[in-house]
């Protein structure tokens, strides 16, 4: 569709009532899926994240990496063996992990940030003993899975009050000296927690909650965080969808404004949750 | 034309590059004619000027109040006199003028800014001692109309850097203690000046310079200020449009980035000359 | 009296003690009557407001300006009328009274206090989003008279900040996009209030509180708040200047130190109330 | 003479002016003779230091303190001994010297600043390395007497910041590790100049400068530097005012704006030299 | 013993973990005894005063004076008495108290920081008003002694916040205007509670607390302050080092971490103290 | 050798002067080599580092990590090849070369930095756009090894002034969106000119410069730039030597006060080299 300049006009002002709205708060988004491996999904997000830094959101962008991860092991020779939707993450794993996340994702997205007009700070959960963790303790071994024991927000304040914006790589060092690899859903939880951010925005390959998960008319738009054991229990939350969820109200519980559950497939998915009425995906209160 | 959310978002990024661009500029805008008698065209000017300075420009907004004035002077049995293009202002006239310029005018263009969500402040050229003025020497005498001595943006820079979008009037204190009318647009283009701004845009009621007067399809996009005397000998600048041009000629040899003659009567013209390539009205550079 | 410069600088010394006592500490005046239409008495007190910001005071002047507004109605063809005490204002008025206040008043303050060496700003209960009022419901119907609903002093102390003076013309915007007319004095005792002022200080056209109204040597110099009301049922404070001391005693009550009825006729009243320990005129605590 | 209230607020009224003049800069007094050995000229100098740093001046005081030094040497069985003007000062007078000025002089004048109001910190030229010298050479020893080398003012600079009035002994380090005797009125030149200082002020025991020394009725006001070698010649300056004319001049040489000559022993003739246009005393611009 | 450059940079390494934990924090050190008089130990002492101060410490230095005072009296020839171990003070004394400890000890400790690299102020319990004081009533009149009665912090803070060591020396002012002497141990314990110290050190001429007062290798290294009576009845703690451990014990219940007592004709016993985990002398906690 | 406390006081004491003439400076280290791989040389130079930071020196470490990246090549079946002594990069290996610098080695020393008590941030020349580069152009194709057009300090500045210790890793970002692999030795060079930087030491597995390159105790400990060319010819400077003796003559020819080629391979040699007179290695200047 072609749109006149007057038309791009009237859609700049109409956005304003929400730019005034989210200017100066912070937003955490968890960045992820289809959006990170698909080349256009992923250039409109950049363009989403340096936009909401221009307008005077403070926002802290958080990934994952589990494709890119997979493939570097694949070059070493090593298979991806999962336990509970869990990788097992054995000591060369990790360095694969902690090296994929923090030297390759992360900076890539640093580096296409800066070359999209922000001004971008590549971060891992090391840096400035950001994140600790300690050995996940499940029925099976999992390896270095850590569990979140401290969030220090110190580190992701200074830059943002200089300014950056802050990726983050989701590894965190142990007090044993070890380094874990973290789930990136918990992490961009926590993080919004400590942060006391007013939102949490989780990037899927899902439409978002549906009552009936065939049909995509059946979204559930918005759902408060106590109704959530009861929609376990119908099975309308099943599956794959749970730990997400879980992520959701999680930070809502530790006092994360609003939780979403976005559609990363859609382009400029995160722009249309923030500047219309009607979002898009599942909100989580 | 209805547009979607998605396209919305679209236009939101192709935003993106002129945002990065103004970022923590200084833009003066002159606002006058049609785009402030008519109440819709001024509520989008309103929201422009919000959505600029939430965007991170410095906006500085000059007003006039050329009809206000008049009308106010017949309510109280004067009647407006012009001395080549210029309000004759006797005593009793510079008084309505500050009265409707600096108390109602400007006034009301506040309220409306911070209604609108923007954090405004109304200053006249008295305030901060920031225009002094000294008697405009014609072949008539118009009064206290006066011509700019001194600019002091003390007073607009402090308010700009505690956020608050300074709203001026244009009336100027003599170093007489009298008060003096000074033109909005040549105030415009010396406080622009004064403040090294990167852009002057001076809202009026026409399209821009045209070849053929008669004929929109003949706008002049972009001009250099050296051959400003050619389009005059020309006769294509001619009439009421020389003093506004020649404010943007001043601006531009006092430092000013860019001046632009706009037209008021579109709507969200200052966003459509902002946020494309292409712009509105005639640029002189 | 001829004072020799020895005596001159004794009596400086003298001052030392005030200045300590008020040194950073916040004062607001609300300024009218004589001492505002007399145009020796005027001079008089914008010297001692600038005298008062130079020793270091965060000094703010109210002010009102009834005879001008009704000047500026009768030059138009209005007559003022009022009930009870205060001014009717239908809709053509509230335009003159902004008008007249915000744009003529408030700017010749402004003119004279930079003149004399101060800096200053003239503030509206518009500018910053400073005062919210809502229509004043009475038996008679007064049209867009005001009672304060909100007080914001973010856009005062952004100015006091930055060294300037606030002058402050007290209309405010509804929050149904009218203008209310505000009564000076309850402007100034609220302002004070919200700003933790040390002082109120009423400009008035009688000496103090007295005992018997047409004897000035029973001035009562102090008046505890708690024994107000007793004075009501004694006859002691009736007519014109109940609504003054019940400014003082709100202001008393919502926090200010002290509150003072002063006579604004003397010149330099305010500086001999603040440079005196007997100080002038009544004060309440 | 009795002073109403009256015209007490009338005379703060007229030193308006002046306190605009000189707020913010600096103004260096030196203080001795008479005004510091008589308690209650003592007195009346603390008081208008105090009144001139509330006013917003930097006031920096330079004291010496001569008799007291006298005093305390012959406390221990010293004599003063004197050459060319200049105490002839050996290892155990330096140390005496120090000891009172540092100890003793400076300490009490603190201690009455404090006392009156004011916020003051007592210095040496030891104090944060502030005042270097090296062995002043003469045609006959006079032991550890010194020449200024070096003026740092970082530590005078640091506590005017705090708002702290700097009150200066003059002795300095040497490189050698000695401490030498420096004439006050001459570091206080010195210090005057390296603040680029709006004022230097001298008080001494004499009505200033006079034509025929007799005479107080010839007082010359006003001199230009350039006029001080042909005065010199002429034998109007003469004497012990050599010395103390001769920092004038090198301080105004050195870029302080102007210096002055004046009688400590009248009461507040600081604030008469500031706060009135005729002043009193000599001026040297 | 030759110490190679390889075991310099091992030992430098071996003092990180202590200049971590002292990082940020403040240290007050009381200066006296043998450390003070003897010249290689003045110098070892100030050198680990800038060292601390360089490392980034708060390091604040409380001097006493005892000697250098009996000398001057001896000088002037006035005879030291003591009343149950307090200097008997009369007028005549206080000011030599005054003149030697803020006038010539002080300065002279200031000076030799300044020559060692460090930035020193010299303060007096005068300046700025630091410590007020009122006459100490014992059984016997001790004259011009004082017992504090009030701690300013702000200039030591103030002063600390600029970069400079201040160096206190303990004579306080009166409301009554008198100056009084302080007992130094306790200006130091009253000054470490009130700037909430981490440390008070402590510098006598003795090992420590001993169990056998005869043998230096019964050192108590470690006390715990509510033991301290109950080594008061065992005669463990008695004569001299009763009003010296009486300071420890205040200072750790007012707040300080950490009270020592330590040896200080040992060399560099402060950085003994700082720098390893065995300490030096005894610490009361 | 077993150090008593005493001795190891003396050493602090003697590491004043050094500590003194760093403080506030900026040195960049580029650390590689078997200073490196060994973990007990590791240990030492992070400590070395950490305590570098807390002295108050503006300390940036600058990383290489040769032989991490030909592991993981080895890993992945790629191998290493070296062309002129510069690692063939192609598209698979600069990816490599990325992921195991800016993820595994650097991120490894920000976790050591940490848990040493230092607090560190891992950068790499595409955080905050710090680093560009373009393809370097040779006789025979290299791929992605690059050449520096640009270093943007911006980002060092901003996390040394937070306190944060910058530890770079050496990959820019070309205009064309490829990455480049840096030599570390150039890219320390140039971020040390870029910063103003006092020191540049490179820590390498040689001794220093050797006038017999078999003889060890023929180290040249000083040189000046200008004599390099003629120390070339000599055959003195050669072989691997020449790039790393290039870097420090870039150094210091863009304005870095020293440049130093040191011993990695000695403990703590970073501290010998800052904390003696003698140093260690060679310096250039």
């Amino acid at each position: 569709m072609e749109i006149s300049n007057a038309s791009r006009a009237e859609v700049l002002t109409q956005a304003l009532p929400y730019i005034k709205k989210y200017y100066g708060t912070t937003i955490v988004v968890k960045y992820g899926g289809n959006a990170m491996t698909n080349s256009e999904l992923q250039k409109a997000v950049m363009s989403d994240i340096v936009l909401m830094s221009l307008v005077g959101i403070n926002v802290v962008l958080v990934h994952g990496g589990g494709p890119e991860i997979s493939d570097m092991l694949k070059k070493t020779g090593k298979e991806s063996r999962f336990v509970n939707g869990m990788r097992y993450t054995d000591g060369e794993t990790i360095d694969i992990v902690q090296m994929v996340l923090a030297g390759k994702v992360n900076k890539d997205l640093v580096k296409m940030l800066c070359a999209g007009g922000g001004k971008a700070i590549g971060l891992s959960g090391l840096d400035g003993g950001m994140l600790f963790a300690e050995k996940m303790i499940m029925g099976e071994d999992v390896g270095f899975v850590g569990e979140i024991t401290e969030v220090n927000t110190g580190v992701i304040t200074d830059v943002l009050d200089r300014g950056y914006i802050p990726v983050i790589s989701t590894v965190a060092g142990g007090k044993d000296g070890a380094v874990y690899n973290i789930n990136a859903d918990i992490a961009a939880a926590r993080i919004a927690a400590a942060m006391g951010a007013k939102k949490l925005i989780l990037m899927t390959d899902i439409v978002g909650l549906l009552k009936d998960k065939d049909d995509a008319s059946t979204l559930i738009p918005v759902v408060n965080v106590s109704d959530v054991n009861s929609l376990k229990t119908q099975g309308i939350i099943s599956g794959g969808m749970i730990p997400k969820i879980d992520c959701c109200v999680e930070a809502v519980r530790r006092g994360v404004g609003r939780a979403h559950i976005i559609d990363g497939r859609i382009p400029h998915s995160i722009l249309i949750e923030l500047f219309s009425d009607e979002g898009i995906g599942t909100m989580f209160y």
